[in-house]
């Protein structure tokens, strides 16, 4: 921290404020910015954003100084180039955390939408209006460009945020906030709509997560360890996401090639991430034509392939697979594989197995793609298409603040609208009721 | 239980699988009926319902003597009258719930429902479907309604659902889930689509509450003790529902008349339900003039009234008020009262005291208005009308499972489609993603 200080990298973010870090008052003061930025002009919060996507360039170096540290740290304790890979800033990738913020400023501010309205026969008119959650508290993975996503998105749809990321990427946390805060200040908003929890004990972690007076949702963004441990320990409610045991089944009477092109672009064109596929299904009457073909492709591609006993005989590379490489998110270049006989064992394979995030059946049958988009519980079901395209940008709603794997409130990806709430305003003269 | 068993009233709910009750297989056969719910047709659907609202009059009588035992052992217990209201169901009552069944009947089905669509440049079909939530847990009071209620807006909606209701309306529960359950049947649906926990140990209670790899939603419905509960134990993602500490707050530019029948409405039409009115806040400059005769109207219609200083010196009926009484949903004929000398001292005390369920400001001032429906942060906002009209049916939703006061997933009334969540179901031609 100190040495932070001294490099100058804190932007406005001071060691006073960081030593006593009590985190119902920094819930306090997120409550205090949340009121005001819900009623924020949405041109304000565009000057912001504007700020905010400069400010990120012109201080491009400082941040990578600060993100350089973490990177070395992080090798020193062994970090996998995969997840090494994720907590990375270069120049390129500095100015697409720019870019995704000027992207935001051309969307429509979900604020005060009117999305339903009724008059009603006693003459009350009723408005359904959409307003900010209020206060959101993310927390997250080595993953720097969250911290820069996720306070913007925030921002744009009038909601403080409460970060709470890796000790691994403390020092790209620090830097990051540092800049998006004086630029809130710039603009005439709260700092404290944007605030770090800077301190990398886990208590801290676990405060936030009981901080159900000021803090109206919890979104975390990592692996099952992380959202299984928010899940069980947080009273302030969770939108869980990005667990993502993605699969591709082959059906019957898919067309080989395609199977093979969704197949390889799933799971290795960014294996880092939540929708690429880490296992691949077959029906057994496809396997002789597909799985040799498919094993090889793979291991051209350095994917170490784990099967059950009838995959085992279609290549030499491939390992046996446990039961619990079913249900894991590699993350990796591995991928589990099975051949069942039916549509339906497929289907409740990716029930049981999966994490109900995008799956997809690669099939010409009419009726097989019906039943698979129907019985797959999955919040995206794909016919005939990769599972990497589940992201809000690719979606087309221009953001994403994660992927809700659950069912309550948002499910799939979640761009600003997703990040909002509703309230009724009803206009009476007087009305009572008989 | 062997008694309600001798006398014939618990329908087809046999006693061996009350004694067992083991929640986890409980949970298993609710997923396992979901399943089949959540691709049944609207028309099988309905003709259950209309089975039930047939079967409820039918049975009335049964209905209703399993009720008296309930009433009767509540009323030894010391139960209040306004709680016995709730309990009691009588011959219009149970008329009340056929009817409720049968409008549900004409609504439409929310399941299947494309909420969205869009063609993505590279060809990709993507469609947002509306689903059912699958399983919904519901924990509440002796309020026999509710186990009706939640059970056909489950069932139309296409959710299983798993009922926890209070030990108080045992008998009544068992008699009318045993009524419903027979319905089922009849219509080829799976019988455990609707589960009672039928034994009222607070174990079970507990276990349902971590009932998350079977059960999807949790809502409570009741007071605040329930629902802090619930909240506190959950693992299940939950809904919190109508705590109702509302409010009426009398503008310095108020019209007195109108303000009387709200404030009166509001108190008085219906005391014991959650969007009755529990404090009244008073702008100093209208105190004169309007709170003695609240004060009078308010000890004629019986209501205890509990003021601050000021509050006390406009009538000697009035008892002083602790900062407690500015806290309570008192769901009895009792008011707390406070004057204020602006605008934004009530919005604050709302805000601060409230439970973010229904208040209404009264009063001409249009800037006023505005004001207090951006900046009080509850489900449902009011001008010049009574908080009583918060309500599914009110609001032509034609339905109601509860009034959400928490800001994610759903807030206010709740009908159908908040019983809904969504998937995204995409349809490609081999499309990878570049």
């Amino acid at each position: 921290m100190n040495q932070l200080a001294a490099e100058g990298i804190l932007g406005s973010y001071p060691e006073r404020e960081r030593q006593m870090m009590d985190l119902t008052e920094m819930g306090q003061r997120a409550k205090k910015a949340a009121t005001i930025l819900a009623s924020s002009s949405t041109q304000v919060k565009n000057s912001a954003l504007i700020l905010m996507a400069d400010a990120l360039m012109e201080n491009s170096v400082r941040v990578m100084e600060a993100n350089q540290k973490d990177v070395e740290e992080s090798q020193a304790r062994g970090m996998s180039e995969i997840l090494l890979d994720r907590l990375v800033l270069n120049e390129k990738r500095v100015a697409d955390m720019a870019e995704g913020i000027k992207s935001l400023i051309g969307l429509s501010d979900p604020v005060g939408e009117i999305i339903w309205g009724s008059r009603l026969p006693n003459g009350l008119i009723l408005t359904k209006v959409r307003v900010p959650l209020g206060v959101v508290g993310i927390i997250y993975e080595a993953r720097p460009n969250v911290t820069v996503d996720a306070s913007v998105l925030c921002l744009k749809s009038g909601n403080a945020v409460i970060l709470r990321g890796s000790s691994n990427t403390l020092s790209s946390n620090v830097a990051l906030v540092g800049v998006l805060r004086d630029c809130l200040k710039e603009a005439g908003l709260p700092e404290d709509s944007i605030q770090l929890v800077s301190s990398p004990e886990r208590e801290y972690a676990v405060q936030l997560m009981r901080l159900r007076e000021y803090v109206d949702v919890l979104i975390p963004r990592g692996g099952k360890d992380l959202i299984e441990n928010v899940v069980a320990n947080s009273t302030v409610p969770v939108i869980e996401t990005g667990i993502g045991n993605c699969h591709i089944y082959v059906d019957e009477n898919a067309d080989v090639e395609m199977a093979l092109q969704i197949l390889l672009n799933a799971k290795t064109q960014r294996p880092s991430v939540c929708n690429a596929a880490e296992s691949l299904l077959v029906h057994g009457s496809i396997a002789d034509v597909f799985l040799p073909r498919a094993i090889q492709a793979l291991t051209e591609k350095k994917v170490t392939v784990y099967g059950c006993s009838r995959t085992l005989s279609y290549g030499q590379e491939v390992l046996p697979a446990s039961e619990d490489d079913y249900y894991r998110e590699y993350l990796d270049l591995k991928i589990a594989v099975k051949v069942l006989d039916s549509l339906q064992e497929a289907i409740d394979h990716i029930n049981k197995y999966g994490s109900h995030h995008s799956d997809a059946i690669v099939t010409n049958d009419y009726s097989s793609a019906q039943k698979f988009t129907q019985e797959v519980d999955s919040a995206a079901v794909y016919v005939n298409a990769s599972t990497r395209f589940t992201d809000g940008f690719q979606y087309g709603l221009g953001a994403e603040i994660g992927i809700s794997t659950q069912r309550l409130h948002a499910r799939g990806p979640m761009g600003l609208k997703e990040l909002t709430t509703s309230k009724f305003v009803v206009y009476g003269q007087g009305q009572v009721r008989k």
